[in-house]
């Protein structure tokens, strides 16, 4: 399976030339849109996110990453293994959380260029590419060059931040559901949120905090829009009290 | 052929964990995105909707609807099966509708929760993996229990509201195209519409009614913007004058 | 490989009636979703953006485009083979600038009808049918009539405007890359844009043009909304001034 992570728009024009390229080089393989509204540009976001996505994949499960505002510069293009799973992107610190939480990963730079290659689109001209001959098996050693590790790394450690913000207005956190008591109070942007463990516990309208579906704390109000009534945006801090 | 159909937004990452699920469950399997834009939290216009879309469909197509603002209490979770096509989802009026105008409808409770099981997305953990079940040809008997009825029903007549707006804000009503003359006046939010059979058969700038094609009663103005222009809203009332 | 490209929008629940449609007459086919953001209603812009995207994919693809204002009048459908790629949609300009550029193209009227055609959806209805039946390698001879040359037909040549807006508020405009000098300073809508080859070549919030992926001249700020800072709206007029 070959799952797609972007910040290239559920809208636009871009996912389906890449899809278009991979049944080109993978024909009937299993294409997955996970997400292509990370915040743009955001690879920090991006970083987080993926981390907390791909655990819950299959291994052999190959992802293509691609939040590249430096597209066309000179940063390097990378395939990661970690955990089993594959990883094509620009290395701009993207899969540097996945890669650094993982024990056993492995990196390739991508020595190989295409001969028509545009400067705005790697994701369609390199990533897809690559990406779609590892689905296949045929490991693409002679576009690849190992090396010791990323040239850009994010730390690793929970990020205490909104990182998305979904269509129901709920704001998910950089936060991993690691001994954080449920007693505890999450603050963001001025208004606190106190735990629940689903969204018909609390009344409507009400606020609260809960793990999300992929391991994140999230920040909700039952049948509202959180991040529109409070404000919450992309990039705010987040504040965990635990109780005494 | 797995249908999905849900509040989970185009843009989110719900639609692609659901598919990944269904993809590990059944390979190969053809999955069509039809809606995932139900008026979030609005099993009642989801209820009208499927009942409307799902009638085009081949027998044997299975539906997954997910319109679930009670996800993680103690709602049931069901399978229906109505004129030959299969629905799996909440047990909170959604499928209340397609199951309430079938002679053939039965109904199973999910008894069955898997090893792990997240309290806000029942539409990646259970109801995806039913739908993959089915879809796959092999009944997942010991996963259900047959019931005599659904818990929650709404009722199956016609609902004289706006239960979509689409993105030309063209407002389809929960009105089916049951003997109502031509010659009708069609009245929401103080505007007037007139039957027209075609967009191109009125005015550029009018308004006017049609039967759309999934036999609904829907509200447009042609190459403009009905919803934003008139104020029209999904729950607004819609009433019918027949000509005298 | 089908291909889909309309202004049915990516939210609503047209694009998926038309998969199923596919599945129905050609089950497993691949079906790829190039494009549902069209502008509404502009067959014009439409029509240079189909020309720009159809030249990178295979032959043998087929395109179904819809952007039909005029559907369920009298306006004929079409199937237009040209550079060995098909396209099926309506006559009403659409298709007349890939086909026009073509030194190869043929074109067929569709004069089947099938038994339930609804007034407002020829796209699910009907043409999808034929690109069904077309990617089947099943050529729909006895739907079909042959004639010398579409009803609609614009210029061929490029369109000095902007054609589209992405998310990023990227501006792409109808001019193709020939013979434009990169010293040439692009205005659209007051503002002045010098040539960059990529985003990171310029500062942070500055405005460029470039050569995109499909080879159109595309006016962008680096990490920043073009369009929403500019003013930039699809229509606008763009002025290419090749420097002394």
């Amino acid at each position: 399976m070959i799952v797609l992570f972007t910040d290239f728009g559920s809208r636009d024009p871009y996912v389906g030339q890449m899809k278009a390229r991979i049944q080109e080089v993978a024909p009937n393989q299993q294409v997955v849109d996970l997400l292509h509204e990370v915040p743009d540009y955001n690879a920090h976001a991006g970083a987080q996110l993926i981390a907390a996505f791909s655990a819950s994949f299959p291994p052999g499960t190959v992802f293509v990453c691609v939040v590249d505002p430096g597209v066309g510069t000179d940063r390097d293009g990378v395939v990661v293994t970690a955990g089993g799973r594959w990883f094509v992107g620009p290395d701009n610190g993207l899969l540097s959380i996945v890669s650094g939480r993982s024990s056993d990963a492995k990196v390739w730079r991508i020595t190989w260029k295409p001969e028509l290659l545009s400067s705005s689109f790697h994701g369609r001209d390199i990533f897809a590419v690559l990406a779609a001959e590892i689905a296949k098996g045929e490991f693409p050693s002679v576009k690849l060059e190992e090396k010791s590790a990323l040239n850009v790394e994010f730390d690793t450690g929970d990020l205490p931040r909104v990182i998305y913000v979904d269509h129901f207005g709920n704001a998910w956190t950089g936060l991993r559901d690691t001994g954080i008591p449920r007693g505890s109070r999450v603050v963001a942007k001025g208004s606190e949120f106190i735990h629940a463990d689903t969204f018909g516990s609390v009344g409507k309208g009400e606020g609260f905090w809960f793990v999300n579906s992929v391991g994140l704390l999230e920040l909700a109000i039952n049948r509202g829009n959180a991040a529109e009534k409070l404000g919450l945006k992309v990039g705010d801090t987040v504040q965990v009290f635990k109780p005494n």
